[in-house]
């Protein structure tokens, strides 16, 4: 077994944008299995939008991080060591995890992967959260209907690019927001969104749905909030359904955003928004992961994956969510698999 | 009859906060009805917040008034004369009408008005549109459960009043904004609402709402939008659904508001906000109706008028509506009965 074992701590709570020196890389033992416990060498490490609000102190609906302290996130990784989990060395397991090259976890907390059904890698993404997200999302809460305009933001993003995707199989239109025109046209050519929408070039992005759409928005599947949603708002259609999923325009942001004056638009298109949490879907993951795979393995649902090599690049891998870096799911490869 | 006629019409499309001059008073001829045309004597004219909108160009739910042309909007009134419509003269009818002493409708626009059942008025108010307004906004959109927490914004007005005792029949708690410490009283007082929060005399409405709704908001009837509805979004509780009704503290904005960026709060609280219109419920208005007089004549719902005398003031008191003059329906008497 390997001596070392790399591992990030939160150095510090930011303020507004997070940078590197909020990460502290440390090197420490690696852990001995408890009871009922395995230990995991970690392949690959998920980093998520969503991993900013656990930088702050403030309760949300995932647990802060601790100052000094590991950070915990979704891995996927080898068994090399365990203590009465059943689990065989070797064996392939995703799970809750930390930011580090080896972490004990609960034999019951670990999900086994099968490397022959798909890359291991998208059990943290298409096959795992985002996916799921994506799934239930667009299923649960957007449910466009066929003919609908669905826009989904973050349209290169590992939940957006499900999203849009799902959404066109119900028989919708749809249209991505993603930040440069390499992610448009994955959008358009991978993806197979009927348009794209580079952000990052216009700042009419009212008059650039109404290119597209100019019927207006049935459904909006958002991930970023900000602007581009204020101008999403503007365009709704008559009974339009706003799934608010993700909103990261707006975690870096050091003062509160602005309230929700623009309810208005509501009245006028009855419209609703509602947000969502895929945690709350956790007795119907294996319909999604089911059913993903499916559309996976015959072609009809494509993801793509921006992965980050070495464990002492996580920081930036997750600062570069925020600033656009990643083409669908963003990972960092810690590992490799050794059989 | 009557020789003099006066009616106002639209001079001008206020930019921002409409004032007087944008109103014409004029003198006409009483019309003559054409075939199947009542003319009515307006006994009570309607000012209603959504007026404002009729004031810009732009398209909305309700169909812009034209610069020269007179305001249209609900009255309650006597029929003088009519061709072929079956009402009898002296019958009392609520109907579309214009800001005038005398106008001629459609017979089959007219619903025919029982004095004896409830003062004739509350067919503009609470058994007319801002009942049924909060009667499905309520029961359709908001739609609390016993024990919930509800808070009503525009608690003292036509549709907030209403709303908050609708919502308390549900078995809720609710909770008012008002704008004066009499209106707070009123709410609380006459309505019954469990508390009222005058929100003339603090910043800290989301302190406000912490010391009476501990537990945060379930439902939020929301008629105001603005800073409250920030802070009521602060406040929200797991699952929260906002019914937005009126954003009367936007109607007059020189610029559009700022848009939803407050969207993450519905993420961690999976809550939902939907816009509704009353007119979407046309075909169940008799339903509403019907309930709505059996709740007031057994006293379960309490109403209140605040009544301008004349024609000339109608200016005046729809200006009153977005300074908070009114508690509870605000009407404008034309005119006297006469038999």
């Amino acid at each position: 077994m390997n001596e070392t074992n790399h591992a990030f701590l939160l150095s510090d709570r930011p303020e507004g944008e997070p940078d590197r020196d909020d990460f502290d890389l440390i090197e420490r033992e690696v852990p001995d299995p408890g009871p009922g416990e395995a230990v995991v060498r970690t392949l690959f490490l998920s980093v998520d939008p969503y991993m900013r609000g656990r930088m702050d102190a403030g309760e949300s609906y995932a647990d802060p991080w601790a100052v000094g302290e590991p950070l915990q996130g979704a891995v996927v990784g080898e068994v090399v060591a365990e203590s009465g989990t059943g689990l065989e060395e070797g064996a392939v397991v995703a799970g809750p995890g930390e930011w580090a090259e080896y972490v004990a976890v609960s034999g019951h907390r670990l999900q086994p992967v099968d490397p022959d059904v798909a890359p291991i890698s998208t059990s943290l993404g298409v096959l795992g959260m985002p996916g799921r997200t994506a799934y239930f999302g667009v299923r649960e809460i957007a449910k466009p209907r066929a003919g609908d305009t669905v826009v989904v933001t973050g349209a290169a993003g590992a939940v957006g690019s499900a999203a849009g995707q799902i959404a066109a199989l119900q028989g919708a239109n749809v249209v991505g927001f993603a930040g440069s025109d390499r992610k448009v046209e994955v959008v358009e050519e991978e993806f197979g969104f009927d348009a794209g929408i580079n952000y990052a070039t216009t700042d009419d992005y009212a008059g650039a749905i109404d290119e597209v759409a100019p019927d207006g928005v049935d459904v909006y599947f958002d991930n970023v909030g900000g602007p581009i949603t204020d101008a999403v708002f503007s365009r709704l259609a008559l009974d339009a359904r706003v799934a608010v999923c993700g909103q990261i325009s707006q975690y870096n942001a050091e003062e509160a955003p602005t309230g929700p004056r623009k309810l208005g638009t509501l009245i006028e298109k009855r419209a609703s928004v509602e947000g969502f949490l895929v945690s709350d879907f956790q007795p119907r993951f294996e319909e999604a992961t089911r059913t993903i795979s499916a559309w996976v393995e015959s072609g009809v649902l494509q993801y793509r994956e921006t992965v980050v090599e070495d464990i002492e690049n996580a920081p930036d891998a997750f600062l570069g969510l925020f600033s656009g870096e990643n083409v669908g799911k963003q990972l960092v490869r810690v590992g490799e698999r050794e059989r």
